[in-house]
């Protein structure tokens, strides 16, 4: 039984849970070494306290999912089997019935949930979301690996869409730059919208890359990320198109120091909370608390945003093998907006920044 | 009253349902003309059999939502606020009592349900799905003019696809310029993702682009769309890169061959299986059959998938305003994958093909 899947029957056994079904993309993922979104159709892992688990997914399907590393029974069907009248049969074919569930609530909708409660009647349902969460917060020496590579092509596509700004560009121009020359490498997804801001565009808390031309004068702001074997970066670098005012610079060193000084705060037995206040702080004092509207930085992993979640008061205690960001910015409307992100791991007595592309304000004439 | 809201009142009423509750990206954007993805917050429309409706949305985005069109009541919260408690007081403020609320199934999650089944212990559930997929079915004279334009920029991705094609290149590389070259003319969102196959990759089920050479003597697979304002588009071309085979040849002719005479016999009256297998016959009957294995196509709006479902059983009949994919393909394992998509819209007495790319077997030498 491999380690994921034992810490799941662990927690079955634990809290006296019968059965757990899986179904969402990226936990699948986790569990299984098998990234697919079937869309309509259903993908899912069956999960017991003793038993053999299953993974239950479209037929032409299941070759790839072996391939992926699945080492338990997998369930195909075709399109004209109902595959909950499977996944009942096999579950039974486990155990004689199912008192509690665990299912994702926040993922299975509606129409299965129905399934489930047409098939269990006297079942109790128990959300998974917050097991998976915590088991996928630390990560092992090959997911770090992997982090790691995200990160690289991170800084690549920064430094390619900071080498396109020029007069006459727009922002979706830049962003179409950073995307051609991912792509070619094989990067073929972002682990969300590319970002590209310029000037006060960064400044508005809905702001899109548009056909806005970037002009001298401003700031921009690129925050973007790869999906690179399943797993995401995030990065945001802000940096200067022309001369800056002294308030642009202002703004700008201020959040640099408080990214540095939260970085240079992360070590294992830190609450999450410190981190944020160790940025929040100093940009209170500097007279731009109301101007950072959100929290310090969030998980990273399979999903782009996981735990743990860096607010000012998330008490969890930092262990090694958590990664997240770290990502202070001031917004002051109509003037500018800023923001500078890296991606953290936390280390046996610090932290090691995955993202590397450099910080200091750079200035393209 | 604008006439959608008004026909999901009148159904409403027609079924005894007191409320419905409206959350997909989609149906929210059909509705209000409001496009918003709020993540984890809540953004959704009540109506009600005669009283006024209410969007409920995160406080920061309401004037998008007046902005957007959105005619009655908003209703923003802020993040310290619970929007159930928001919903609940503002539904009894209109009705008394809920015994049935209709919610999409297909899209709420479990979570968000038993945020209703707590508040409304003894209510009903019915699918709102059906209904509002009926509702998006025929198209409007603005629907269609954003989907004529939609289909030009799949016209124009296709243009620049093959102009890229060319020894030494990647699949992701002609992804890459594909998307480069819309993104500059301010597409920011294609309606899945971009797909590029060369030879018999083609005739994968699975196949995605990756950095796989294209070669010469093989056709080359073309699927892609474009979001513009709100709507899809869907388009698919096989173009010859070098000399073919003459079974690539009888592969190709086929599919075209199957693909106009499908498109040829829309007319409003028709069955939507019997454009099907019009298509599906000529296929067949070129001893093809058994590798055309999908639905000749799928309605297209808001979404890229939507109704009509044109497959070989459906007997819907075919309206003026209704717009679907017409894409038959045959795929010959480790021989040749060929599909042909246009985009056509059911007019009073025929159809209007919506993408225009020439579909003559081209030749890339």
């Amino acid at each position: 039984m491999n380690q994921r899947m034992k810490h799941v029957m662990n927690w079955l056994q634990q809290e006296n849970i019968d059965a757990a079904f899986i179904t969402s993309t990226d936990n699948v993922f986790y569990l299984s070494g098998f990234r697919s979104d079937p869309h309509e159709r259903l993908l899912g892992i069956a999960i017991f306290q003793e038993k053999e688990p299953f993974l239950i997914c479209p037929a032409m399907e299941a070759h790839d999912a072996r391939n992926a590393g699945w080492e338990y029974e997998i369930v195909g069907y075709t399109d004209i089997e109902n595959p909950w009248d499977i996944v009942e049969k096999k579950v039974h074919g486990r155990i004689n019935t199912v008192r509690t569930w665990a299912i994702e609530k926040e993922h299975l909708i509606v129409e299965r949930y129905e399934q489930f409660l047409a098939r269990y009647k006297d079942a109790a349902f128990v959300a998974a979301e917050e097991k998976l969460r915590t088991l996928r917060l630390i990560k092992d020496e090959q997911e770090k690996q992997i982090l790691q590579e995200a990160a690289a092509y991170a800084d690549l596509a920064i430094q390619v869409g900071i080498s396109e700004i020029k007069e006459g560009k727009t922002e979706l121009d830049i962003v179409a730059a950073i995307e051609y020359e991912l792509k070619k490498k094989g990067i073929s997804e972002m682990s969300f919208a590319t970002t590209v801001l310029s000037g006060t565009k960064a400044a508005s808390p809905h702001g899109n890359p548009d056909l806005t031309k970037i002009t001298k004068g401003n700031l921009i702001l690129f925050d973007l990320g790869v999906v690179h074997k399943g797993y995401c970066s995030d990065i945001t670098r802000t940096v200067a198109f022309g001369d800056l005012t002294e308030r642009q610079i202002e703004i700008y060193e201020t959040v640099l120091k408080a990214e540095e000084a939260a970085i240079n705060a992360v070590k294992p037995g830190m609450l999450a909370k410190d981190i944020d206040l160790t940025a929040r702080n100093i940009i209170t004092e500097a007279g731009y608390g109301e101007y950072f509207t959100h929290r310090l930085g969030h998980g990273l992993g399979v999903s782009v945003h996981e735990y743990p979640s860096v607010t000012n008061t998330n008490e969890l205690v930092l262990q090694e093998g958590m990664v997240f960001t770290i990502e202070p910015g001031i917004y002051v409307p109509d003037i500018a907006g800023v923001r500078i992100e890296d991606d953290v791991y936390v280390t046996k007595d610090g932290v090691e920044v995955l993202t590397k592309y450099p910080k200091a304000l750079q200035y393209v004439k």
